[in-house]
């Protein structure tokens, strides 16, 4: 059967990966090592899920701000000290002018910075040194942020989106006056992260804590989203971080309390990125290219017009125009539809293609006969194959405004359905011992062979019992993702991992 | 009389435009040379003009997309081969991590770019390159790209909003066919701004094109709408360039026209940033702090408790939030109004006075008094004093839900007209000669005194006329804003710089 992606998830899951992203106009490499080019629709994409996350954000009475590119080597250097696991991977910017010598433009000798700038990473020094000057009093409190930007973390393997140098993200601060509502606020903002990515990605999700040794540094708690990709791989999908005193304690983030005490605030810090435009691709898109959810549809109904150079040709584009006017005028996942009439001189079946792979969920064709009889041929995108044929069907144009809503509803449930089933049946609750563990994820030798993920009772390791079960994960190349919220009982239970009694199920699989 | 500003405009307009943006919290310093952090409710203005300039931006075809922070050095050093008056002050990146060394966390020196990579001071440069891989057919034009990002230009003397290292704004950069379709498109594009001035920032400007020497570099023409400050001096509020087929023919950006000929398309670029929140400010401020038009206000109404610490407080909070949903439920200027009900744990006072100085174009307090009357206490921000007093006035809550929508239509009415007439008034027709301009511009010591703007017949000077032009101009720190497109006829009328026949009518103003 013949394809539209040239290399199929089967053959090779990365490589469909990588032609998927470039089919679908989402993105491309720029020259610049590990900074990719997001391309409009790949943008497009992101944009719609700014839109959602900043509408949700708001209303659990968030504000934006923004906060420098730059940060002064000091503070750096202050957080290393105090931050285990510090990475060191940045951008460090030394000159501030260029000069042409010998010919040969290159940083000025003369315009070295007295202390490097690094380009930031996360803003949370930046943020917090904020928090230092801003909060006095309860009466300050909570302060809730949060920043969308550009950070930078060098990359030496990158993979457009999934793991780039550059990338955007939103990244949450908040300050709170208890460890109670600090917490709270980290569980309503993983929360968020959990319906997003269900209700507007149609990517399932498990929501969960990460044990102790896979935190983010400096942490009380790490609670991350896992979604899984048709590899099977785990991808973080958002992260909520608790961070107790920890970080208000090394910048003295503190306030007076009603009673006119001193106090460290709790603080807490969350985000999303990019990535999850990685994710959507690997949820949904097949051998023909992306399906992209609804809800995050640049342009969720394209009309082509099928043009022939006749006269009746403005009439067919007359009659695509008005039709999306009367699209655009539904709501559909409570926003207006948002749909294209694709007037490009391309041919028409060409256009059908490239709207599959970019994976609009709705392509309706229109020629001079759909319009003599008042309709479309309609293809939804999740439904786009019969075999090697295309799947389309005739629908009346009346018809079509009315149940677009619908179809677009329908469209999202089926793209979540299948991804649900696809979740369920790869996670493994039947694996009881370590013995087992390796088994599954050693026999074969291909690292990139379907491996769905492993449910199992765990003892909590510390120490030198931890270290040895991170040996042997590391061995399989599998982690720990998370302890889900979800919990069934493991009463009586031994861990699988370490023998001793089980304190909570766990997560395990390999991951992005 | 006393104000809120501690800084009155007429003792030191500088000093009281730095006070406005820390009073109204918009942005502060953040001890990163020349970056500022923008605050919630500065970046909730930027927020306002990115959405409503975004939605024009889509309406007329453009779409967004992201191009990296880092642009390789070669590419830097070609454009500096062609371009003339290349600015060298940009932020270099050399190292891409940290070491700690003899107890010192500095740039790994083993970790050293093999080429130093530039922080974009713009993207024309990798956006072209893009073009030239994109572009392949006259199909593929006109392409119409938009990108919101960060860029940085060191700067040695910055001010907040006004002149900072790293700023944020929206680049469009657009390629077309012929000459006359990208011209097409830069006046498109200045009239957005210009309409965007007038009709949402309430700012009047003056549209028009830039005498050659005040040209971007490499453009064919650059246009401009300028805005006057309270202190007489313009403000350029938003660009667009007309760049011929010179960039096209740096980078090869060629496609095969329909008769299958190579050709050099053509290309604009345009820009505005976040100085636009410098000008709202500095051209509705007062000297209690800023005032907002409308459109961008990220709050339009705020509605006061005024709570007392007894049992009718929750019945005045539950009030006000009634009062401020049915607000919402409301539209002005084609959007849902916003409102917030203040909850804040603050004196009522300290309230009102908050608000009037972050410019809110309403405010409204409520106490048990109001509420057993069923109104409100309203204040206009643009007409909020009457001598030492506040001016306020009850309304009827019926009658404020009713009414809120022409209200603020009025505010910004009210503020466009008082800044229309400051422009008209303020621009000086009656100067004939050289020696005029200079007794006007020089006649005070004091460069921070008011001048207002001359307009000018212009014989549009070349060669040593025009370097002898700019020498004086220099003197005065007087430049050529624009040639209006709105012109009145020089017919027989004489350059009054260089007594040549004039050509057409320029502005000549100081400015930021």
């Amino acid at each position: 059967m013949k394809h539209a992606i040239s290399v199929t998830r089967s053959e090779n899951f990365p490589a469909w990966y990588q032609a998927v992203v470039e089919a679908g106009d989402l993105a491309e490499e720029s020259g610049v090592r590990g900074c990719m080019i997001i391309r409009p629709w790949g943008y497009g994409i992101w944009q719609r899920m700014q839109e959602l996350l900043d509408r949700r954000f708001r209303e659990t009475g968030h504000e934006n701000c923004y906060f420098p590119l730059f940060i002064p080597l000091s503070f750096i250097a202050k957080e290393a000290e105090h931050v285990e696991g510090f990475a060191r991977e940045m951008a460090v910017v030394t000159h501030h002018r260029l000069r042409t010598i010998d010919g040969v433009l290159q940083p000025d000798p003369d315009a070295r910075l007295e202390e490097p700038l690094v380009v930031r990473p996360t803003s949370e020094t930046m943020i917090g040194a904020a928090f230092q000057r801003w909060i006095r009093s309860y009466r300050d409190l909570p302060m809730l942020l949060n920043q969308w930007a550009n950070v930078v973390r060098w990359e030496m393997r990158p993979r457009l989106f999934l793991r780039t140098a550059e990338f955007l993200w939103q990244e949450g601060h908040t300050a709170h006056a208890t460890a109670e509502e600090a917490l709270e606020e980290t569980l309503r903002m993983l929360e968020i992260y959990r319906s997003f990515a269900e209700d507007r990605l149609a990517m399932p999700v498990i929501a969960g804590e990460k044990p102790p040794h896979e935190r983010f540094p400096g942490a009380d708690s790490t609670f991350s989203i896992e979604a899984m990709m048709q590899d099977g791989k785990a991808l973080q999908a958002g992260t909520a971080h608790y961070l107790g005193t920890n970080f208000a304690r090394a910048q003295s983030i503190r306030y007076q309390t009603e009673n006119g005490d001193l106090a460290y605030a709790h603080t807490t810090s969350w985000g999303a990125s990019t990535r999850l435009v990685g994710g959507v691709v690997m949820t949904h898109g097949d051998d023909d290219g992306l399906k992209l959810p609804p809800a995050v549809a640049p342009q969720q109904i394209v009309l082509v017009p099928i043009l022939r150079e006749r006269p009746e040709d403005g009439a067919v584009l007359e009659y695509c125009e008005t039709l999306a006017r009367e699209l655009r005028a539904a709501s559909a996942l409570g926003e207006p539809i948002r749909a294209l009439v694709d007037r490009k001189s391309a041919r028409a079946i060409d256009k059908r293609w490239s709207w599959i792979k970019r994976g609009v969920p709705i392509v309706c064709e229109v020629g001079a006969r759909d319009m003599s009889s008042g309709a479309a041929t309609l293809i939804r995108r999740d439904r786009a194959r019969n075999g090697e044929r295309i799947e389309s069907s005739a629908i009346a144009r009346a018809e079509l405004v009315h149940r677009a809503p619908e179809l677009l509803a329908e469209i999202h449930a089926s793209l979540h359905g299948e991804a649900r089933a696809r979740l369920t049946a790869n996670i493994r609750s039947d694996i009881a011992t370590l013995a087992e563990l390796k088994s599954y994820f050693a026999e074969s030798g291909d690292e990139e062979s379907f491996r769905g993920w492993a449910k199992l009772p765990w003892a909590r390791p510390e120490g030198a019992a931890l270290l040895a079960v991170e040996r042997e994960l590391k061995a399989l190349k599998v982690s720990v993702r998370v302890a889900p919220l979800e919990q069934e009982s493991v009463a009586g239970q031994r861990c699988a991992l370490t023998g001793a009694p089980a304190r909570e199920q766990v997560l395990l699989g390999r991951a992005y």
